[in-house]
């Protein structure tokens, strides 16, 4: 674990398995869990697992209405889950669930906040098996974006994003590690009340529990 | 004026004299000037300044709730008129007018709408005179967030700030020059209908006209 003074931090927390893990790993170290509300497919069933989980951990929770994203970017993740390509990401159909520079807008979004409260660093949960997909999951986006953070708060806020060269498997690992319920974390880009199982983030999902040897509590459908 | 394809712009447009200046200056090459609403205290009066402005250019424009600012962020502008403080940026006194990371968090957004849309560069209006209260002014933030943009969107989206390093009286110079009506421009933080004339935005403005030798259109209070 890095080593920062405790509580300084904020969280982007979605609800997924990485930022829950992200949470439970560093959790005496959050003063804030932050989750953004872009009406995507899956906003509204992943956000039940963020409220859960800070409720657990005792973390505050603010949930902020970002439905500009919705009204005004491009990407198959805003539509319908008909339009939420299946297969893996290694098919090369993933472009579409793109949402244009949403790890920016939202890290930019939670700098402000962080910077109004005196808290110093937001933590992200951003990991290697997104990068070639993500261009804002990047271990060189995170490092500008970081540096465009410090320069724009004075010095106040940076980013730190411990899992960015992590695989989804060794997160799994930390997670069961660090008392994680699986069963409260959503990943599926279609928005269901279960996993539908066949999307990129669903094969991806049950992929690293296996590759990580934990038992998948998830409900697949079909 | 730089040499880059026409228009592939998207202008951060306040109402304010600087992006006024702006607009019309790169007005050929702007596709779509984007305001944010924030809720500030001046949010809705400038925002006439920049819808007549475009409509007057004829240039498409859109403006972005972005209350989340104002619901969440800490900063006088976002209070009321009350709460600003009166005298020149030189009194010290003008820390309490800065919106953390607001720069920062516009340009993400504006980032995701260019590259939603196939636009290749956000403009934004900082200029010289902002960078010794406003951190996200400054050349080195303007330098690390455009790096993180390019990072983010594989390269597709970046910054354009011509102004970065000019004086406010050589932005109204360009302005007298390109045809801009200064009386359609709006600075003053508290807001109201007329500029108050007191507070370090409206000091810096009367100041700018005057160093440029321009004729001062503006209606103060007093």
């Amino acid at each position: 674990m890095a080593d920062f003074p405790s509580n300084d931090c904020l969280i982007i927390l979605s609800g997924g398995m990485d930022s829950v893990t992200l949470l439970h790993e560093y959790a005496s170290r959050i003063a804030l869990a932050v989750t953004f509300d872009y009406r995507s497919t899956q906003n509204a069933r992943e956000r039940r697992c963020a409220v859960s989980n800070c409720r657990r951990l005792g973390i505050p929770h603010l949930v902020v209405d970002a439905a500009f994203i919705h009204d005004h970017f491009d990407s198959a993740l805003l539509r319908s889950a008909d339009d939420i390509p299946e297969g893996s990401y290694n098919e090369g159909n993933m472009s579409s669930t793109v949402v244009p520079f949403r790890n920016g807008v939202m890290l930019s979004i939670a700098c402000g906040i962080a910077d109004s409260r005196g808290l110093r660093h937001v933590m992200i949960a951003n990991h290697g098996g997104d990068h070639f997909v993500y261009p804002d999951c990047r271990p060189e986006f995170i490092a500008a974006m970081s540096e465009a953070m410090s320069a724009g708060t004075d010095g106040n806020v940076d980013i730190l994003a411990p899992y960015t060269l992590l695989s989804k498997a060794e997160i799994a690992r930390r997670g069961a590690k660090f008392g994680v319920d699986f069963a409260d974390t959503y990943s599926c880009y279609k928005g269901g009340e279960n996993h539908c199982g066949k999307c990129a983030t669903c094969i991806e999902r049950r992929q690293a529990l296996a590759d990580a040897g934990i038992e998948d509590p998830t409900v697949y459908e079909g």
